[in-house]
């Protein structure tokens, strides 16, 4: 095999063989391909996408560059869920404590922030001494005791989609259906999983803003799963607006920690609930997805979620008794309030510049491995279609210095577009449509 | 800057600005660009082609990455001739000398074998002691003293092409119309030449084989260097069939021998004749073409030109002799020949299967840097449209061993393809267009 005519066959729009992209890959795992070869594959691909039969390639030879979890001896399904990421996300905290309290075991493999948006795992590390990495003998025994553990991606899982990762984030072609779809899928397959829901974000916060081409992507991943025996569902959701009111890693813990405690955002606990009973239906423990929605509820009212997600903190090593009134993590030394300059109609809340903001406030990071300030970020006190008053606080800013006070104002005034009427186009709808291995759109109304 | 910020930008067929693509090669150069990222960008830049803006902008950088010579103090122009790469393409050897003659000097920059081409300096060390390379000064000398020299590109000279060129080489961006441009002209304006010719080879053996390809190839570096003071014009030569009889180094470089000894092939004088009469004219030494060609024709003819070569050689210190017979380069081991399997008429010669051929008997690489065997080779005794009778030797084969033999037959039989009417279509005139700085093609009949 010789890497450039491979790169060249793939350029000009030829179906690569099985065998020849395997041989690729597996070069650059023997570190025979150079990352320039990858990295001009990989922006051939973006441009001429994956056939079917290159999509299963290279979801397979990642999957098999790793080891496959098994998680056949716990007593109970297994399930996970993935979001292609958005802003104001914080839904993995509460979720994997409700799905355990269905009866399902959660074994949760997180990713950090990337581009405009959030990162659980950067959420989940604002809690004092949480460890996100750990040998995969303590995940599964934690998973085993509690019902669910969180943690990074391990090197043993999919390492060359984790090398794909890293080249695809720095050159360009994160964006790509096929890449996001084998990254993704490769990773959740190595798992062991009896089933996997994915939330597919659709809207100016998600890195496929389209709708049709976050159902393509959904589709996708979809069929990757079902081809490989793995029952895989999607839900595709509104991410034109953040999802609750926090942005900002510490206080997205705080808020997630308000839903276990019986309140937080409605379309928080809202988008919850419906995960929930996709994750109970899609392994086989609750086909009936009213009766799940109805069971998930209750698990967050009664506090039994609540006292699951603070035993799993305390098991990864993370503050204590977060189930009895405990704050998860330290405020920021200065909070302030923006105001509404005009009164009118909430247009837009957008995402893309709170997500840009919170990072040009040190709440994300500009460069790997930055250390990143949890404690900062907004909470969106309004939402798109309500009526404001001039005056009245569009939102609280929790910054580090009195100088960051005003910029943060300054980037709540350009994320909220304040007109005179009812926004046209309409806000999404939390949950878009349905996807499953019928491979189909289902419309929200069929939910 | 965020270099992925401007990948993406020109991967999604923004125009970059002047300064963005400029920050992003300066970084390249300073090495905080990585090369994976710089290969994503030229993947990019292959699908998303450039805007004159980016062209000239990439030219200039790379121009200004190195040094730019001075010939000015010497007592007349300064011409050079550059090839877009061919088979059996030795014209660089017959050419520099015969310029000189005309009464311009030559500091000819050239290249090694590229993909199935040869390359001039492969051919120039198959003469044992023939230096290619030498500091600057020396080069000079040599120009001063002897009317011409002949180099590879050297680090001073537009380094930043040199990077990139080795990175476009392994990642399957060698074939773009703006990066050939960009590269072939920013080493030509460094070297400070008075007139610059373009050999832009057009048909199968080329690496843009489409003849509107090359004109627009043609045109983008002609307009490249008058807006940079350099007078350039373009000849389009038939690369649908190998220049001359010999293909393989030592035997190019003893065809280029017999034509500065008054002999060779035909074709190879001619166009050698009328790429002598474009420098001329393009240097502003002579500019009624039919007297340009006319002394050049002189030249062969008389012997000046083989001496004058025979110098150059001796100053570069190849072998003594070659005005008094002496010949150039050891033969192969084994000869042969290689006869039509039946008779007809010779409907192609195709000089990829030859060029990938030579490769494969040890008269190119596979490997950068690798040794090659100057000694092996064909000579091609037939041209498209003519008749064979089956039997009649197509080619003679000069390889390193008996076991080679059958093997470079093989090739001949592959290579020349024989049917039972004249070729449909016919082969193309050797000079089948003409490009000056008016931007236009000129069709042959004005030439």
């Amino acid at each position: 095999m010789i890497p450039q005519q491979v790169i060249e066959a793939k350029r000009d729009g030829l179906e690569l063989s099985s065998a020849d992209l395997e041989q690729f890959l597996v070069a650059y795992q023997a570190e025979e391909v150079a990352e320039e070869q990858m990295a001009a594959m990989l922006m051939a691909m973006y441009f001429r996408g994956l056939s079917p039969l290159e999509l299963a390639t290279l979801t397979d030879v990642m999957l098999h560059s790793g080891r496959r979890l098994d998680f056949t001896h716990l007593p109970g399904p297994c399930v996970d869920k993935h979001s292609t990421g958005g802003v104001g996300d914080k839904v993995s905290l509460i979720l994997a404590p409700v799905v355990a309290e269905l009866g399902a075991f959660v074994p949760m493999m997180s990713g950090r922030a990337l581009g405009h948006t959030g990162g659980t795992l950067d959420k989940l590390e604002s809690m004092e001494g949480f460890r996100t990495r750990m040998p995969l003998s303590q995940f599964r025994e934690v998973v085993e005791k509690v019902g669910c553990a969180m943690i990074g991606q391990t090197p043993e899982i999919a390492p060359l989609d984790g090398r794909l990762y890293a080249l695809r984030n720095v050159t360009g072609t994160v964006a790509s259906i096929p890449l996001i779809s084998a990254s993704i899928m490769s990773k959740k397959l190595a798992e062991g999983l009896s089933g996997l829901v994915l939330d597919v974000k659709v809207g100016e916060g998600a890195f496929l803003p389209d709708k049709r081409d976050a159902l393509i992507l959904a589709q996708t991943m979809v069929a990757l799963g079902a081809q490989r025996g793995l029952p895989v569902s999607a839900l595709l959701t509104a991410m034109d607006r953040p999802l609750g009111i926090a942005v900002g890693n510490g206080l997205e813990v705080a808020e997630a920690l308000e839903c276990l405690r019986g309140g937080g955002p409605p379309e928080l606990r809202e988008l919850t609930v419906h995960l929930a009973a996709e994750m109970a239906a899609v392994c086989g423990l609750e086909a009936d997805r009213a009766v799940a929605r109805r069971r998930a509820t209750a698990a967050l009212t009664s506090g039994a979620a609540l006292q699951r997600f603070a035993r799993m903190v305390e098991a990864q090593g993370g503050p204590r008794g977060l189930d009895t009134g405990a704050e998860p993590c330290a405020a920021a030394p200065v909070c302030g309030e923006a105001p509404a300059e005009r009164g009118g109609v909430i247009q837009r809340v957008r995402p893309r510049i709170l997500g840009f903001g919170l990072i040009s406030l040190g709440g994300g990071r500009t460069r790997r491995k930055q250390a990143i300030d949890p404690r900062v970020g907004f909470e969106i006190l309004v939402r798109p279609g309500e009526a404001v008053e001039r005056g009245q606080p569009l939102a609280r800013v929790h910054v580090a210095s009195n100088t960051d006070l005003e910029r943060a104002r300054e980037m709540v005034r350009e994320a909220i577009v304040i007109g005179s009427e009812a926004p046209d186009p309409p806000p999404y709808p939390l949950v878009l449509d349905r996807v499953d291995s019928s491979g189909q759109g289902h419309e929200t109304s069929s939910l």
